[in-house]
């Protein structure tokens, strides 16, 4: 059974697992050393300790402690109380969803080995932005994507943000992470992956018409640059989601990765063709 | 041509429409005042002052006044020159690109008069989150959509992060505030549009078998409740974009609202039977 610790100084060292959660690049160093993440909500909190994420300590006003209660019961470990001043202090803004829990990583899967028995899968180029890569996680669990593979430097799925923003389906879809941008693509080519790499370039196969596959991995490239041109000669074909010829003159040269990765997986999944 | 005011203290009244860009109360309330709004970063300065914005004033490091000395030599405005402290110290946050401007608000149109030339029209339904009101205007000016409409209470699409998300977008794509929100489909109504309701429910019409019309209107729901039930039943017909039936044991119950409007537009666009 959890223990309740009352705490009042926001630099306490227990907290530590808590410090300015905003600051990625310090929660990038701090949770790769220690090999935690933070997850916030009670519905983000339960779903990643359902996924088997050893929890470290939770972190809460008091308030927050009985609703949270048969959770409680079921672990044996510290949960810090702070009032809303010293919370604020410490993670840097103002928690809205009550509590927060630092549970641990777990190994993941290598890349090969996640997609051998996938029929549908996601392959992520260094998006930079947590929200973006929470939200496409949200979008497979909707409608239905096996698993997600991220290159090498690709945004954590892990970082609080990007939990978030998934609504917990970072622990419901499995992912992987390269160890080679270089390479990477093969196992998907290995594992008989039709690639194809979503760019809007007007040269491109328009989505209608992509290739149909018996397995198809749907590439997405980063925020600023889009695909590497080594991922896009790599793949089995280019597509693009036809834009509108206004597009351009209105100052829009491409869609949000979100919502492309939304209209290709959903034509993915509904359209006979694919 | 623009004139170059160096100013050393946050508080210095000539800098009062720049204050705390991230308080949504404190800029609602002084964006609503003066009918004004800040746009963030040369590219979106740039497309607002081009969609006929009038300019009240600019604000920058020094650094940045050669790359906008274009735009700063025909406008007869301001430009507060800061250094980063100052900058961080007024608006709340590091602005990484650079400048920014206060820019006047233009009345809007009539929702009537918007969509009368109009064939496909997007209507929001109290979108909480600027980002997601920014990311579907992006989404609009992509894929072909004619005009937006707000519900009385919609985020307001010039709020700085909204017209930032855009890309701009909101300078391009015609929108109008209901005035009435128990009313306000009428006049879509009037004008011939076929309402479609986008909703998750299991009970709607699947997207591809949603009905044709010549003239089509795309509800979307608020990001915690969705639509209102007075919305659903005044629309021609509830549709969904179906969900893997795995996507409840994931915890999630829903597409966010910008991939929905993404997928609900591409086919709004692309599927021959609408
Ligand atoms: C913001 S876009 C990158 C834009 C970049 N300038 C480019 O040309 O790729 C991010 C990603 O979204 C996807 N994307 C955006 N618009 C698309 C479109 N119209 N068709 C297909 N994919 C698109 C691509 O995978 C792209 O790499
Ligand atoms: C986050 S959802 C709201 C969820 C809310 N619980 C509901 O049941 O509507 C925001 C909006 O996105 C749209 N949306 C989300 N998932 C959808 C789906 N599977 N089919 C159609 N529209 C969807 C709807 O317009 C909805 O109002």
């Amino acid at each position: 059974m959890a223990r309740l610790v009352p705490v009042a100084d926001p630099a306490d060292p227990r907290l530590a697992d808590y410090v300015r959660l905003r600051d990625v690049n310090l929660r990038k160093s701090l949770e790769a050393e220690h090999g935690l993440f933070v997850a916030e909500g009670e519905k983000v909190i339960r779903r990643a300790v359902a996924a088997g994420h050893p929890v470290r300590s939770l972190l809460m006003a008091r308030r927050w402690a009985g609703p949270l209660s048969d959770l409680l019961d079921g672990l044996d470990v510290p949960v810090y109380i702070v009032d809303d001043a010293t919370m604020e202090g410490l993670v840097g803004f103002q928690v809205h969803r009550g509590a927060l829990a630092s549970l641990e990583r777990l190994p993941l899967p290598q890349a090969g080995a996640l997609v051998a028995g996938a029929r549908r899968v996601l392959v992520l180029e260094d998006l930079v932005d947590h929200g973006n890569v929470g939200a496409i996680f949200r979008c497979a669990a909707a409608l239905g994507v096996d698993a997600v593979v991220l290159s090498p430097r690709c945004a954590d799925p892990l970082y609080r943000r990007s939990v978030k923003v998934s609504m917990g389906a970072v622990f419901a879809i499995p992912y992987a992470r390269m160890d080679d941008w270089h390479g990477g693509l093969a196992d998907l080519r290995a594992a008989g992956f039709t690639l194809l790499a979503l760019t809007p370039d007007p040269s491109a196969v328009p989505l209608d018409k992509a290739p149909a596959g018996e397995k198809t991995a749907l590439m997405l490239g980063s925020e600023g640059d889009g695909l590497s041109s080594r991922w896009l000669h790599e793949a089995d074909e280019a597509v693009r989601i036809p834009m509108s010829p206004d597009a351009t003159s209105a100052g829009v040269d491409s869609l949000n990765v979100v919502a492309a990765a939304a209209i290709a997986c959903y034509s993915l999944v509904h359209t006979p063709r694919l």
